[in-house]
């Protein structure tokens, strides 16, 4: 960490930092500049996590120079993590599909969207089994009679189920039927489930919060490792903008930036992050060529049916296409699905 | 809801979407312009509101013409609410004043914290005993020994306690100890937790999201007041930009907002909302004048041994300077401080 | 238009919009729900634009159905545009390649720059001769001799130039140099500068503002198209958002969505759109994915060297690596490079 | 300027940024900790801005300490600036009305705007002769012959004129007609006119761009007093956020952050800034209480009649209502109204 001292701080205030920084047990690097003086701080981050430095008279700002987290950097592990799941391995040069339909509505309709999925090659059936709505008087999801369906559905196809975990309660139930516990957007930050699910030791899904920064997910992946669960996905869903024709801007840049900084595999929703079906493919194709480890794709056997999110949902004709498309993109980048 | 069709449907799929409308139970109101068929909706909201009618052909887009709240809304009750938390009153003519550490960090710095809040003349002590952190490396609270102590403040000066609860399991726990139960704006979306603090029957406040629509925020206090608990006040706290400068952008326009849409009180917090002390007081003023029903502010006795947001924590000094700007502005517009 | 009036409205608040709208030329529809009346306008948008309806007593909104622009629209001209830039076709099945320093700085850099992108396999030299930077202490471009350079750039290589242009007075000269001129983001909406290179007739490239609605960015079209000129592209180069790890955030999505909504070319700069050298490669594999019609990339010879933005230029290897990698995903994606 | 050099940064890496530094004139502040060096440069921040550090091997980032305006600063001069216009002095103590239309629409609105809003106390009246706007089809305004209408109401009430300048060809015009140029937001980084207006001389009210931050806004108004033209007021119109309730998010913590860091006035436009005529006194008044040294706002004798931004424009009594609130708050500012 830097402290910038104001050009107008006195020696004294100055002599004041460094002493409480010192009796803190950090060492410092002094730079005395023309116009004002620079204070290093050399010592361990959690130190000086925990100074409120900015309040002492004459600092006038702090920048941080290394990250708060650690398990989920490259620096800690080089190497691109791989997770087994179930023998579908997600990371390194695999290319993942988690398809199906947003939330779980009957029978009918999970199985058929399994067959769907399956048909046409993902590995994964996602599907909401309890829903997170803005307004309480919306479609909450089948809760467990949901989790009953997917497990149903796994037995028939074999896909392996990715479904979200809402509260802390339910971890047990949940994991006992779903082989990845997705943390939704508007969870990225519930830190009491980050390290529920942490404890879980299952696969987890996180899916970035429509307002984070891509430091803070990292932390919040933090949060899940530090519990020894080390079986973390990022999940790219579009963050919040002035853009209004889309619901989400999905921020594709980010796959890049995590791979730069961590070694955690990296899936991409263009479902949620445009909101709208006709954006998908395109999206998907560019999520792939861009260097995801999967996608998260929105399938409903009849999207003008659906409970929720059918805007987004795409026919069974068209995610056929779509995985046409990834195919091809993945095979010029050196990926290969399942 | 008003469907906007393209200007290329087809009769037919006009004719599909009004047989997929009226099929549901609401009646239509057909208006065919020049260029396109707009499909007006009549009838509930909740039937509405389950239909993916934009995934039907020929369908461009979808506009809600009403609100998915009520309860929370001015049309459902017209007069101000007020709040008897204990005998301090909230909402109305009143101004009420939060005021603490951001943390509770030990018996001393409590009490002396709770003092000096009191002789200056706020209501309420704040002060966190859970404490959601970026990292989970941070202090992340004293937790029910914290809760304890916030007792035994409580017992030595009156105040009334605020303090934020993060998980459903210790609802009962913060509920037994707080005067105001506070959900932070990480968990603005955290439905299961706003539906156990509407179950609570406690006064609650409701932190904004901080990338939360305003629309969103009514309507999470939808889902507290659907339990049942009409004592929710709104806590602005800023929102998150570009502008770097401050942590958030505190957004005062949201108070007169809030006062069009909404019976409910609003509280202004300009410490989380700007991160600077600097920019305390006279965002403080500027809420007053602009409406705010109370204030929240950061107060710790030496905020330069702060354990967390010492940079945004006032002086014992500076916050009398607030406690008296703001009473000079709160005469001029009608407020009266208890 | 619709205008959704309050539940409170007046009777004779009604009558009075319902007036005033015919009285303007227009036709009405009125809607009345159990809560409240909606007013749907038929005629001109002209007419719709130049009423202030929500001044008006009881009106509590009012909708836009349809857009304010019409000659960048799909409805007005279906086939996708392709624009003949002295033998180079920008559009249709074409992929283009825009690529050299962010400024020009002197005879060799240019000349060497030219030559690398020209052998790797550009079409278009880019380069500035008139830069704007944020502050007035910055290098701020070579001017009219910039533009002598590129022209002697292009003698030797053949390579087209594109250049921005940045005022009224400049756009005889740049246009004596150039083949495109690039308006730049900040000025997106520099009303008067969009006239004068639309009655120039040159072809331009027209960058998003930096928090440009998709809308907005549509309607600066409109205005270089109303002047006659129909030779418009589209530059994609990020938006500002809250993520502070990319100097923007690249909104590949709008590829996906100009295309839906316009027949103009659409090109996407992920140097600008990420200004960080490492992200710039997978991001120009995303957009020739994600369906972009060219791209335009920032390569000096030596970055270290750079006078601007040296942080997100390519050296000549990595640029022929984009360049081998680019081509990969044109192939499969139905793109051909000239 | 801090350079942080990465972890794994050989030895010749770090002597080369070393040497690189040095050779371009600077002295540097070596500071190697356990994990990484760190490297300050000492010197003149022109020299570090044209160093393209990030691009050199081994660098992780560059952090810049110090700020790139000066004249601006309160650094440079520590005393609030107070502009003489005329005999109305703004900054220091005074408190300024700036009100009037939107648009310059007819002689009869223009008059009727200038007596209203003198006689409520208002010191300059504002109306657009050139308008900025969205769509080419949208009324642009009356140019000169509004400018030649603000002069007889300027003859008529005394009242001092503000209106915008959107290019340079009509800097000399509407200097002859005007008491004060107007930058509008879409122009704010139009450096071109900056430099346009700074060497007319005439004060100049630059309003911040919808995405700027307060250190672009300042550089901007740097542009104007670096050419010796130092009579340069801020105007707050609000920023772009996801919020869409408003037009714009009003950003008052704006002010008091540029009180902080400049010595030049600040005034508030809460009519663009928030857009909707309801939350325009509440707003006002916040501003007032928050440090702004004046206010525009937008006053029309018929806002339901009006050309533009009817929406968001006061009637003449809801203008008197908010002279005589904004009076009681600037009593208990310290402020006088002129």
């Amino acid at each position: 960490m830097i402290i910038v001292m104001s050009p107008a701080a006195a020696q004294t205030e100055i002599d004041n930092v460094v002493a409480r920084v010192t009796g803190a047990g950090l060492k410092v690097h002094l730079s005395e500049g023309k116009v004002r003086t620079i204070i290093g701080l050399i010592g361990e981050k959690k130190l000086m996590a925990q100074l409120p430095l900015e309040a002492m008279p004459g600092v006038e700002k702090t920048i941080a120079v290394t990250a708060g987290y650690k398990l989920v950097s490259r620096e800690f592990k080089n190497e691109d993590t791989v997770i087994d799941i179930g023998g579908i391995l997600v990371g390194g040069a695999n290319l993942v599909v988690m398809a199906g339909p947003c939330a779980v509505e009957s029978k009918e309709q999970l199985l058929e969207s399994a067959k769907i999925v399956k048909a046409a090659g993902a590995q994964f059936l996602r599907g909401g089994a309890y829903k997170p709505r803005t307004s309480p008087y919306s479609f909450q999801g089948l809760e467990e009679k949901g989790l009953e369906l997917l497990a149903e559905a796994k037995a028939v196809t074999g896909l392996k189920i990715v479904t979200e975990v809402v509260d802390i309660q339910s971890v047990p139930t949940v994991s006992a039927y779903a082989d990845v516990l997705q943390i939704g957007a508007r969870n990225m930050q519930n830190f009491q489930l980050l390290k529920a699910v942490g404890k879980s030791g299952m696969p987890v899904l996180l899916k970035r919060g429509m307002a984070a920064t891509i430091n803070e997910w990292l932390h919040a992946a933090e949060y899940i490792m530090s519990e020894g669960n080390f079986n973390v996905m990022f999940c790219e869903r579009g963050i919040r903008t002035f853009e209004d024709y889309t619901r989400n801007t999905l921020d594709l840049s980010a796959v890049a930036v995590l791979k730069n900084l961590s070694h955690l595999p990296v899936i991409v929703d263009p479902s949620h992050g445009t909101g709208v079906w006709k954006l998908v493919r395109p999206m998907a194709k560019a999520a792939v060529a861009g260097g995801a480890d999967g996608l998260m794709i929105e399938v409903h056997p009849n999207p003008a049916e659906a409970l929720s999110d059918g805007n987004q949902s795409l026919t069974p004709d068209n995610f056929q296409a779509l995985m046409n498309e990834v195919g091809a993109i993945a095979a010029v980048v050196g990926r290969k699905m399942a």
